[in-house]
């Protein structure tokens, strides 16, 4: 039995977690689960797997589960999360937080010992470098969890990477892929959170609409295969079918492919190096009939723009991207400011920070702080 | 320096082979040569690469050969050909012959303990079984050059075999996808020479058009990949980009895809296991916009309703439905029958062979001789 540890478990990918294991329960003992504030639905995960222990983010929700639960250990807040994130009594850790405060639970599993099945795609867009050291001294293996990116590792499976020629990342393009740019200045929330073909967190939703999400999973993927950056590329697929491909330098390609469902990228990671005979839905082709392929708009969409910028200064570039996206998306969310607003407070905090070359933890936790202060305090109001 | 050995050098696969080695000539040494008639162009191939040994299949030719080639050893007939096919000098044999007479080469190149690089698919298609058997006790690897072949392979790199759920086929559907079945009757020569992806061969362009081609391909794949026929499936894919599929067990497909060139397939089944750094073209989605999918029409095209009844049935059955296809191909191209009456043909033939269960060489031997002689006196002067 596969001993799990779930962070985020009440999430998108969290929840869809558990139904992977659900399929084939015998093989999986779920030992760990943490939430933020949904104290409710992880109380009923916590008696449904019988876990050894919790985390509540929220405080205030601390007696509710005390009393739900009265004889399993319940952890609260940022500390206890970092304490589940540090337990090494587990095989995998499966790390499904959003946005950058997901970033020091990936290291904490990792300081630990154990193998991290990753949707927070922002702990390596953070501290991508920092972290593959980490795996490399204790011995720790990162699956990805993304399509994307559990996409290119299906077909990197068997090959030599010194044989890759390009990574090309698959994006549906959003919501807003045919909408005329001179119309992105009256996009609403409801329309952003409006995802044509996945069924995921606001978050993310948010970032396919600003395609944000793509420039995050191709630092992500620089970082997960070590690939040079001019040799990965974006290619809009607006039927989510192709999940990713490798060109090889034969010039041969190799492609994964099926519904767009988070759980096939999920079952392989608990699964890997094994394909679990638990049939999801299965692709149609002939049903699909058509797959269509376009080169992405990045006047439209320059959160692209900013990300390629971003891996290619380096240093401290990626890790202020990062905070900065995920405070403008929550502006968004709040109805702060616009959706276009969202790429120019990214551009502007990244000008104007000051660059750090090699930036270790206590560094990020520093720009962490010092871009929250500056969009607070700085340039926010220029944009309400 | 791998040494190699050509089996139909002249012919398409045979000239694409040599172009493919031709940009890494310092990793190859070609040292045997067959062809069918071309003499010209194989004395030119066997000065260039200074071979040792050749064959020439007409023997009418034999003395411009001799003229041409002073030093080389030259081989005439079908004896020749079967003699250097046992040659054990070599690394891989590639097999490029066409049609079923192309067996027992396979068969002697695998006794002599030489790896095959295999066009030829008719070797798998009436003689699937015994060599496999062949292979095991010779410890022998067959490396499929077809594209389709070559596509599951390259899927199944890292893979077990067990945990596929289906091989998906890709057709492009040939000259005839869009053509109404009622005019199939005035179908022509010149017609049904024009593919509209590939360039190859003649029997081949032939059996693209019948779609007997990928009902050959199935059977191959049963014989190469070891499962079972109701998991192979054919999709018509008008665009040829993606060569193959594979589904595993948890709904997870990979692909494998490329610009319709053969060059790619036959340099992987030369650098095998690696991606070697020869830049053939390289695909650009973005520019060929749409792939299409659509399901076979058996009606019009029964060679493939023939092919999985052949193997369904087995025994004896696949190698007339070879046979019987090898001759009447030819009688098309030589412009004594119609195009419908290719699967009738193979249909009657079929139906009417005493059924062997399990066919040996001789028993192969020996249906081939019946099968064609039913054809030539019983069946042929119903269809001129």
């Amino acid at each position: 039995m596969k001993k799990i540890g779930i962070l985020g478990s009440t999430g998108s990918v969290g929840t869809q977690t558990l139904e992977v294991i659900d399929r084939q329960a015998e093989k999986y003992k779920v030992l760990y689960l943490t939430a933020k504030s949904n104290a409710e639905l992880l109380c009923k995960q916590a008696k449904k797997y019988n876990v050894e222990a919790i985390c509540i983010l929220d405080k205030s929700k601390y007696s509710y589960c005390k009393n739900k639960l009265s004889d399993i250990k319940i952890f609260i807040g940022r500390k206890g999360l970092l304490k589940i994130a540090s337990i090494n009594k587990i095989d995998l850790m499966i790390n499904a937080l959003v946005g950058g405060s997901g970033m020091e639970p990936t290291v904490n599993a990792i300081r630990s010992g154990v193998d991290i099945a990753l949707s927070n795609k922002e702990s390596m867009v953070m501290a991508g470098s920092y972290i593959n050291k980490l795996c490399k001294n204790n011995n720790v293996n990162i699956f990805p969890m993304d399509s994307e990116h559990s996409a290119i590792w299906q077909c990197l499976k068997g090959e030599q990477y010194n044989q890759i020629n390009k990574l090309i990342l698959t994006g549906s393009g959003g919501p807003f892929r045919t909408k005329s740019i001179k119309d992105f200045r009256k996009i609403k929330k409801e329309d952003a959170l409006k995802h044509p073909n996945w069924e995921m967190g606001r978050k993310i939703t948010i970032d396919s609409a600003t395609m944000m999400n793509k420039g995050l999973e191709v630092i992500e993927a620089y970082w997960l295969f070590n690939i040079p950056i001019e040799k990965i590329e974006i290619i809009i697929h607006p039927q989510s079918i192709i999940h990713s491909l490798v060109e090889f330098v034969d010039g041969s390609i190799k492609a994964q492919l099926g519904v767009p469902d988070m759980k096939i990228p999920i079952q392989y990671a608990l699964s890997y190096p094994n394909h679990d005979n638990v049939s999801w839905e299965s692709l149609n082709l002939s049903k699909i009939k058509t797959l269509t392929f376009e080169s992405p708009d990045l006047e439209k969409f320059p959160c692209i723009r900013l990300a390629y910028e971003a891996i290619n200064k380096g240093g401290s570039y990626p890790v202020v991207l990062n905070i900065a996206n995920d405070i403008a998306v929550e502006l968004f969310l709040n109805n702060n400011i616009k959706f276009i607003n969202i790429p120019e407070i990214i551009e502007i905090a990244m000008k104007e920070h000051s660059y750090i070359q090699n930036p270790d933890l206590n560094d990020i936790e520093e720009l962490t702080k010092q871009t929250k202060n500056f969009i607070s305090y700085k340039i926010e109001k220029d944009f309400r």
